[in-house]
C-alpha cells in the first residue's frame, strides 16, 4: 500500500522532538513537506511559509500533522479538510470545544480522517492500567502533575495567552489518561485556578472531581516545580492501589512494577495510519471538556508575576 | 392517559413566576409536591425540606422540575434518575458540561426522560425565524443582551459564584436562540469578560464568533443596563435582515413584523410531556458549550465592585 504523504505544520519543539522521529520510523508515512513561517524547516524536505502556499505550490499531500499553538489550529485544519487532506491534531485539539465539534462535522461531511491525538494515552502503562481497573471498585483517585515550565515550555508565549491553557497544557495529559483508564466518567466539583499577575493563563490549579459512582478525586497542577518532576496518578480500589508514574510510563500494581519504554508518539502515528486506512475519525473531547469545566466553574486567584 | 405527577424542586423566583402557572395550565401534569428548604411552599401542596425527604415520605411522583441554582443540580437530578423519576432541568442544565454528560448517560441507562430546557427557544418568533433562515446565506450576526441584574436577579448570591455564570445566565438564552435558528454551527474566536472586583462571575462580556462558513458574529452582554432593556438578535442575510427583539418574542422580516404572546414556559411543558410519553430525552448542550468556551478562551478584566 502506498505510504501516506504527510506534511508537518508548525515546526516548533514538539514537531522536532517527537513528530519528525516518529514519522521517520513509520513505514506507513512519507514526510514530503513542512510549514514553518519563521525557519527553513529540515534538510531535504520542502518547507513553505504557510499552509496556503503548500496547498497551492507544494507536492501532493494526503495528510497533515498540526503542531501549531491551539489558537490558530481551526483555520488550518478546516482548510485541509476542505481539500480532503487527513488531519492529525496535536493536543489540545483546539482553542474551544465548539470549533472541534465543527471540525468533526466537516470531517464527516468530506469523508476525511480527523484524529485528536492524546499522546499520554499511548504511554506504556496506560493500556494495562485500564485492563486492571476494568472490574475494580474505585475508592479514591489522586493526580499530581508538577513540572518546571521553564524546562518544558521555554519562551512559548502562546501558552500563557487566552486559549493557551497555561498549566492545563500538561494537566490535560493527566486527564487524557484518567478518562482512558477509569471505568466510569467523572466531573469537576470545585477548582481554584492561580494565575500570575502578568499572565492570562493559570500557573497552578487545585481541582476536585467525583466519579459518577461518587468516588472522590483530587488533582494538583503546578508549573513552578523545580528539581524532580511529578507526573503521578494513584487509584485506590477494593483490590489495592494502582500507581502510574512518570506520565504513564511506570505502572505499579499490588503484584509489582512494570517499566516499559516510551512509545507515545510512535503509538499515535500507528493509530493515525490505521484511521486513515479505515476511513474513520477519532475525536474524543472528554479531556478538553473537563478543562473547559475548570475554567467555567473555577475560583480564580491572582498570584505573583512569573517570567520565563 | 393519567396525568404526570410532578414535584417542583427549588421554589425560587423562576419556579413561582413561570413553572407553577405553566404546570397549572397543562392537563398533562398534576402538581403533587414541592421542595423548598426555607419556606412553606404554596397552599394546598405538600412541601418538603429536601428531595430525600420527598422521596422517602412524600406522595408518589413521576417527574421533577429542577429549579435550584445550577451548582447543586447534579446531585438532585442523579438521585431522581436513579429512582426512575423523569427530570426537567431549568437552564443552565448544570454547573459543568461533564456532569450533564453523566446525567444523560444515567437517563439512557435507566430508561428515564432527561430534558434540558431552553425556555427562549419557545419564544414566539424563534420557530418562524428558524424556518426563514433555513435557506439564506448568513452574512453577519449581532446579538445585544443588556439588562438590569437588580431587576431580574435581586439578591441571588449564587449567580455571582463560580458556576453561577454571571451575565452568561441571561446570555445563554441568546445563545440558545442563535444555535436554534442559524442554519450552521458557530464558535468563539475571542472574548473579553469583565468581572467586578468583589465577585467571581462576569457582569459584562464582549464576544466574537464566526460561523463554520466564515460569517462574523458579535455578542454584547451587560448586566448594568438601566432604563429600557435590550434582548435583540439581528441576522443579515443575502435576502435581507431578520431581527428578533424582546428575547425572541418579536420577529421582523423584510416582509414585516409579527408580535406574538409569550408562550415560553407553556411550550417547555408541552415538550416535556411529549418526551415523557415517548420515553425520550432531549439534552442539547450546545449553548452551554459556547459559554464554557468563553470562560476557557476569554481574556479577563477586573472592573468596579458591584453590589445589588
Amino acid at each position: 500500500m502506498a505510504a501516506i504523504r504527510i506534511a508537518v505544520i508548525g515546526m516548533g519543539k514538539i514537531a522536532r522532538d517527537q513528530h519528525l522521529p516518529s514519522i521517520a520510523s513509520n513505514a506507513d508515512f512519507d514526510l514530503v513537506a513542512s510549514v514553518s513561517p519563521r525557519d527553513p524547516g529540515v534538510d531535504g524536505i520542502a518547507n513553505f511559509t504557510s499552509l496556503d502556499a503548500l496547498l497551492a505550490e507544494g507536492p501532493a499531500i494526503d495528510a497533515i500533522a498540526l503542531c501549531t499553538p491551539p489558537q490558530v489550529r481551526y483555520e488550518l485544519a478546516s482548510m485541509a479538510l476542505a481539500r480532503r487532506v487527513h488531519v492529525f491534531l496535536e493536543k489540545p485539539p483546539g482553542a474551544t470545544l465548539a470549533e472541534v465539534d465543527a471540525l468533526e462535522h466537516q470531517a464527516a461531511e468530506t469523508g476525511t480522517t480527523l484524529f485528536a491525538g492524546w499522546h499520554s494515552r499511548f504511554a506504556a502503562g496506560v493500556a494495562p492500567a485500564k485492563a486492571w481497573l476494568a472490574d475494580k471498585r474505585i475508592e479514591r483517585v489522586s493526580i499530581v502533575w508538577r513540572e518546571d515550565v521553564r524546562v518544558w515550555h521555554p519562551g512559548q508565549a502562546w501558552i500563557w495567552e487566552p486559549g493557551g491553557l497555561g498549566v492545563f497544557d500538561p494537566g490535560i495529559n493527566a486527564l487524557s489518561i484518567a478518562t482512558e483508564i477509569l471505568p466510569q466518567p467523572f466531573f469537576l466539583t470545585s477548582a481554584t485556578l492561580s494565575t500570575p499577575a502578568n499572565r492570562a493563563a493559570p500557573i497552578a490549579a487545585d481541582l476536585a472531581f467525583r466519579t459518577a459512582a461518587g468516588a472522590p478525586m483530587t488533582m494538583d497542577l503546578d508549573w513552578r516545580q523545580t528539581g524532580p518532576q511529578s507526573w503521578d496518578i494513584v487509584v485506590e480500589t477494593d483490590a489495592g492501589t494502582l500507581s502510574l508514574a512518570k506520565g504513564g510510563a511506570v505502572l505499579t500494581l499490588p503484584s509489582g512494577t512494570v517499566h516499559n519504554d516510551d512509545e507515545e508518539y510512535p503509538g499515535l502515528y500507528t493509530r493515525f495510519a490505521a484511521l486513515v486506512r479505515d476511513g474513520r475519525s477519532d475525536v474524543d473531547t472528554t479531556p478538553f471538556t473537563l478543562v473547559a469545566d475548570a475554567f467555567l466553574r473555577g475560583t480564580r486567584n491572582s498570584v505573583e508575576a512569573f517570567d520565563d
